[in-house]
């Protein structure tokens, strides 16, 4: 989908922002980054959990240990992954770099990267390209860097929520970048559960002040709301990292979760990061379409989550989606093999409020009709009720189109 | 990939087939066949685990169960599927049909269907279809039936293969349809074990004499070594069924486990079912390419499967190898995310005897040039060494291409 997401001027109090050009991205574009906040930050992040971690990776799950950042350094172009100990070496460089420059701790210095793997960075380009930023970080700033994490992404993706906290303006603001690559499975470090995620960089900041306990309770329930129930493409990628910060310049006394506000503020924040991640699905690679997929009526969750999971990765009703096909048959089949238990002849399947299965028999002729024009529009909800007991889940996809195979055959991302 | 299967005359002793045109499918072509043995036959089949079963499978798990069959019949253009208690119905009046006009136990006629899925068959056709089938059964009706099992394949599948059991002639043919909807989960009925099979129909026949324990035995084997390592798009059908029918015409003493030739039969089979296999995959919906993906170094069986089978799903991947970019970085990531214990810097990638990634880190300069020559072949092994262990698995997968996903969203198959 094509979206003109108009720039709004974003600040965050306590907050400056860089984005430089060093020559990593053909394009020419900008490619690094940086995000500093005047003082340490309260720190909550996430990290995906496939098995080779790109080395910023590994650098950011030490350095976001302690629950305190002050900044961020992001470079694109290269994921600095794959790289060996000379990609690890060159990821605390660029913390070592912010560090030297802002005059900060490099400890509390979280680095990303993003964009080809098994390549290793230009030194000397990196190293320029992270001093350059220091040095031209600003209050509104906030477009240049999120201009500098993009990389296959057609438009940027921000999102901006104002909320009062204890009598205090806080704002809490979100960039992120992602595309392709796109199936989370993210945990938040040091030691949470697992999470769903998505090959993006998001990094969600507020003036707020908020323990890091709270912090991190805030960005489980966010996760599980937001970029845990997106699918692109079904890639689950080296490099996926999300950070929430916290610099507490806004006044408020410090939030826990006994606050009066404490659930405002997690509001604010799942706000901030599912309209993140709807962008994120909306500019999947190729995406004509967004699918919100509601399971309900599962035995357990984990069955709810089988069902919305195997439809949101089957490339058959990705294809037929594209192809605004109302085929209850792919549906049906995908449910089938999901794994879950349920009873076929109770299965109801809605589009919008439209049923196209109801108890187990395709409701054909004038549903069937009006399931097309439903089909047509470039956001469908989907509903799948299995009659099988009370749990449900929620994924969002897009559709599997030609230009999908055609950007990912031609271009190495 | 268009590969012209030339066809050659296939005579099974004992058997005869008949393809005939009842008017399931738009263009016309054949979409009834019946194949019959002259005597009951020992038979074992394995069927499709997804839970939403077509009608034909209820009754074809039924009827199997017993080891002894006497006829297939097939209609394509319909997989009557999620077509509640008069699908169910029908299905036993296609084996009353063919009980009736051969003079056979309807109980040992096993029924099959593939096509749309949710939309009742028409009944005067499709009972016009088997009666007049039945009727025109022949001897040398082997290509004709193969064309009435026939949806979306752009060519034929079938293999033979003859030896001597016992001193005693012996053919080995089958026959299989299959393009898309390939993800193979089976089970070998009645209480078998798990085994992955495709979106096909395959029919295994064979003049050897055999008891069901060996016919059950041969089939989990050949399942394992053929159908069971190839995906297509990773969407699991309703309707898969493979049947392999011994009617012991060739006047062999009984194969048993134990018999002088039992290694023979077997390896004969395998042969058949490994070939119909990969006809699957080069027949696979928009293929271009055939993939071996061999795993081999790893902890355990679960782990290389996770292996192969990521990648073999992966629709990075998969869309790489329809570019014919030799990039290991999709292949690392999806290694990665697919959940195996391995230590990322002892990983080797083979293409072809090409190493593309050795000991962890990605070979370039003259090896990618040879990397992009392999890549354009159409047929292709990659090996991934996990250095982890000493478990193996293999997996054969073609790629993703522009003209799948056009034929998906365009095609109601």
């Amino acid at each position: 989908m094509k979206l003109s997401t108009r720039r709004i001027p974003i600040v965050v109090p306590g907050y400056r922002f860089a984005g430089v050009r060093c020559g990593l991205k053909e394009s020419g574009k900008r490619d690094v980054a940086v995000i500093a906040s005047d003082v340490p930050a309260t720190a909550a992040a996430a990290f995906t959990t496939n098995r080779v971690k790109a080395a910023p990776v590994r650098v950011g799950i030490e350095h976001a240990a302690a629950g305190r950042l002050q900044a961020i350094v992001v470079n694109s172009g290269n994921a600095n992954a794959y790289t060996g100990p000379r990609g690890l070496k060159l990821a605390r460089e660029m913390c070592a770099i912010v560090g030297r420059e802002l005059k900060i701790d490099p400890q509390q210095v979280l680095p990303s990267s993003t964009g080809r793997i098994a390549v290793q960075l230009p030194l000397a380009r990196i190293r320029r390209g992270v001093r350059d930023a220091c040095r031209t970080i600003s209050r509104d700033g906030f477009h240049d860097a999120l201009d500098a994490i993009m990389t296959t992404d057609a438009f940027p993706k921000f999102a901006v929520e104002p909320l009062v906290i204890d009598g205090c303006d806080v704002t809490v603001a979100g960039m992120a970048k992602g595309a392709g690559m796109i199936a989370p499975q993210m945990v938040v470090a040091p030691s949470g559960k697992l999470e769903r995620h998505a090959t993006l960089l998001a990094y969600i900041l507020t003036d707020a002040a908020a323990s890091p306990a709270t912090l991190k309770r805030v960005l489980n329930v966010a996760m599980t709301q937001s970029f845990n129930t997106i699918v692109v493409d079904g890639d689950t990628s080296t490099n996926d990292t999300v950070v929430l910060l916290a610099n507490g310049v806004a006044g408020n006394s410090k939030l826990t979760p006994r606050s009066a506000d404490f659930a405002a503020f997690c509001a604010a924040v799942c706000r901030v990061m599912t309209a993140l991640s709807r962008l994120v699905v909306k500019d999947g690679e190729g995406a004509t379409k967004l699918i919100d997929i509601h399971v309900r009526g599962a035995r357990n969750v984990a069955d709810a989550e089988r069902v919305a999971d195997t439809i949101a990765r089957s490339p058959l009703c990705k294809a037929a989606f594209y192809g605004g096909d109302p085929y209850a048959g792919r549906l049906v089949c995908a449910i089938g093999y999901s794994g879950a238990r349920f009873a076929p002849e109770r299965l109801d399947i809605y589009l919008e409020d439209l049923a196209i299965v109801k108890r187990g028999v395709e409701v054909v002729g004038r549903a069937e009709r009006r399931a097309g024009k439903i089909m047509e529009r470039d956001e469908i909800t989907l509903t799948v009720d299995l009659h099988a007991g009370r749990a449900v889940a929620h994924r969002v996809c897009s559709d599997l189109t030609v230009d999908y195979v055609r950007f990912n055959s031609d271009y190495r991302t």
